[in-house]
């Protein structure tokens, strides 16, 4: 530990460029749109949401605002429906075709014209005339908002739901891979931060607490919020959003978030930033100040090796569950249950495995309590990211997680990071 | 300007407790839903989302993951269904029923059989068990998820919409304007921070650039971006999210956000962070560092006189057009068409006059273009949070615009936040 405060210190600002993304999205291949309206026998699939929606992110890579636009596939074009006041915008972001007629209508109403006029003779181009002319079935996301599936309906139209873009989303493509790993350097700076802020801290006796171990950072108390706040703001240094999923879990359940945090304390640090084009990273890391053995030594060491052991399952062909199953047999082995299912009192629910992109947990997922046979969403490909955070909690000692994030690669995996992590927090 | 660079001083760390939030959310009276399942003689009220959804964290206070948890009002009771992995966190934000049956159903079914059992005879509590026992028709919000609505039809209800949860989010309770102004207070820090950034700045000349009007700060060129991460650190250093609404717009359309800043261009930042209880802020200031007067000081005070004016027309009663409309009224005085609905090239769509609370924009709107006469949910009622924006742009030039946050009381406004604004960047 030192003596140094380095509270005016930041990785970041040294070298802005290095966290600067690229700045048109990551493209992507909407064909496959093509292949399921054709199996399906439909006349096309309509998206409706706003940006926070993955699968609309995916399909049009337009960070427009939280609700009101659509976004229609037929005939082998995309339309791309934006609110009013946001047409200059999407036809900055979006490489198909921008339609602004009617911006006051619902976008519901405004993907049922597209589609009707995509499907009309005259609009009808690479696909049997007959065939979509015919059909009145129109493919939507299971979640498109109700009110936008009875203005299809009403306009003549029999939904039916797929699940094809979540699937697609999927496996990514070396520019998607690259957007996550930028993400992925942005959150490692932002828990590199916290680790600084520990190592930099002094333990001393913090007023109004019953003993001395507590942490003193730049002048006073450091509190589980204060921590939290300094890793956020080197994670918005690095140009990413917090996306309000970090966490710091220190000590015992029910610790408030204006507790000091102790210097024999296990600190969970979790992340998941969102970046400018809307790929999230994600990164636990668990460190103890001043540990005096034990409890959190030990979980630290399971966690070690049941993330070994898991990352030693992901290959192409494997099941999410499986690379859960082999890090819970681990942690048994070192005699710990998984971490509780509820995390600890500032902690998301831990998920052992998942996938990570535009959504911070999606496909592949893999659940405790899932049935034990193979799920059809969780069969690892070439180019599916993978979180992979093994934890331990103990409601009266804490919890710890630590975590990978891994691309699977035709030959097996590979980093996203570093991977450096340690027991005691670095400067 | 000066020649420090204060890259290394914020306000808030100074004093974080000054940001601190109180750890339960603002408590919110719910019974307003039993006057419309009985005016509309239904069983009940459903919400099915995740905790970006705004009715969903009205009603709960939870801020569970992104999806997967329904909401359930009927009999007078309050019953939430969270995600499988969430039961305990969701007991400590949710003050009524949490239960915990069937995690792995979809939670439009979950949703259904809470519904089912308030109305069945034993679970009947404070109204007539005849008629709740009669109806099936269940309100929902006109945006529910698709697939929520059909499970709950296939349990036999018939759906109908209802905005009603987001008529009442439009007036707030005391407790939530504290939650508003307490997130403002981080808006007005981000936002000062950007402007002593900027007063910090040396002019001096950049390099690849043909003139020596560009800003160095701390070192290296100012740009755009990072501008926008330092203001986005300091609302992170506040203990709330930049939500990823925060935009700094800074000369003609199209410029990068690695471009370098200019002593005589107009700056405008503008933030909408959100606050740990999901609540929002909403700021926006202009600056020029060392403007050769003309175009951007004329927009500037033409944006001063019209939110004078503007405010001056807000009071109980008013209509949010009617604001909007006498902003518009004062730009064109000093010769300026409003701001272009298309805004700057970072910059959201700019909308004059809207309500802020748990969505950025929300109840009661103004858009222009609106029809002339009142609309329903334009009329401004005690304890409606409204952000008021007259903002100028020129494809050209850029984009100068300023805000305020007041709230609707009995007398008339209420300021939310200092107000103060200068052309000039300040320490």
């Amino acid at each position: 530990m030192s003596d140094d405060s380095d509270a005016g210190e930041h990785e970041a600002a040294a070298d802005p460029s290095a966290t600067h993304s690229p700045s048109t999205p990551p493209a992507v291949d909407r064909s496959f749109l093509d292949d399921v309206i054709d199996d399906r026998d439909a006349a096309g699939f309509v998206a409706v949401g706003g940006r926070d929606d993955a699968d609309l992110r995916y399909l049009t890579g337009f960070d427009g605002p939280s609700d009101h636009y659509a976004y229609v596939r037929a005939a082998g074009a995309s339309v791309l429906c934006p609110p009013a006041g946001y047409a200059a915008r999407a036809r900055r972001q979006f490489d198909g075709d921008v339609r602004n007629e009617r911006p006051a209508d619902h976008p519901g109403e405004r993907a049922a014209a597209a589609l009707e006029s995509l499907c009309s003779p005259d609009g009808t181009r690479d696909v049997d005339p007959d065939r979509s002319a015919r059909s009145r079935v129109v493919l939507v996301p299971p979640t498109i908002p109700h009110d936008a599936a009875v203005y299809l309906e009403r306009a003549g139209y029999e939904l039916r739901s797929t699940t094809a873009v979540a699937e697609a989303r999927a496996t990514k493509t070396s520019d998607e891979i690259d957007a996550v790993r930028a993400v992925q350097r942005a959150a490692e700076r932002g828990v590199r931060r916290g680790g600084r802020v520990l190592a930099a801290a002094e333990v001393g006796p913090v007023s109004d607490e019953g003993d001395d171990s507590g942490l003193l950072w730049d002048g006073a108390p450091l509190t589980v919020e204060r921590l939290r706040r300094e890793v956020n703001a080197e994670l918005a240094r690095c140009g990413v959003s917090d996306a309000r999923n970090t966490s710091v879990a220190v000590g015992a359940e029910g610790r408030r978030s204006d507790a000091t945090v102790h210097r024999d304390e296990a600190i969970a640090i979790e992340v998941a930033p969102r970046g400018p084009h809307g790929y999230h990273g994600h990164l636990a890391r668990t460190v103890v100040v001043d540990s005096d053995g034990g409890w959190e030594r030990r979980a630290y060491v399971a966690c070690e090796a049941a993330l070994d052991a898991a990352l030693g399952e992901v290959e192409p062909g494997a099941d999410a569950d499986d690379v859960r199953r082999e890090a819970t047999a681990e942690l048994a082995a070192f005699g710990f249950d998984p971490g509780g299912g509820d995390g600890g009192p500032n902690a998301e629910a831990v998920e052992t495995v998942h996938g990570v992109g535009l959504a911070r947990r999606e496909r592949p997922r893999s659940r405790s309590g899932a049935t034990s046979g193979p799920r059809s969403d969780a069969t690892l490909e070439p180019g599916v990211v993978l979180a992979v955070t093994p934890s331990v909690t103990d409601p009266e000692r804490g919890s710890v997680r630590l975590s990978e994030l891994v691309v699977v690669t035709d030959e097996g995996d590979e980093l996203l990071g570093d991977g450096a992590h340690s027991f005691t927090p670095r400067e």
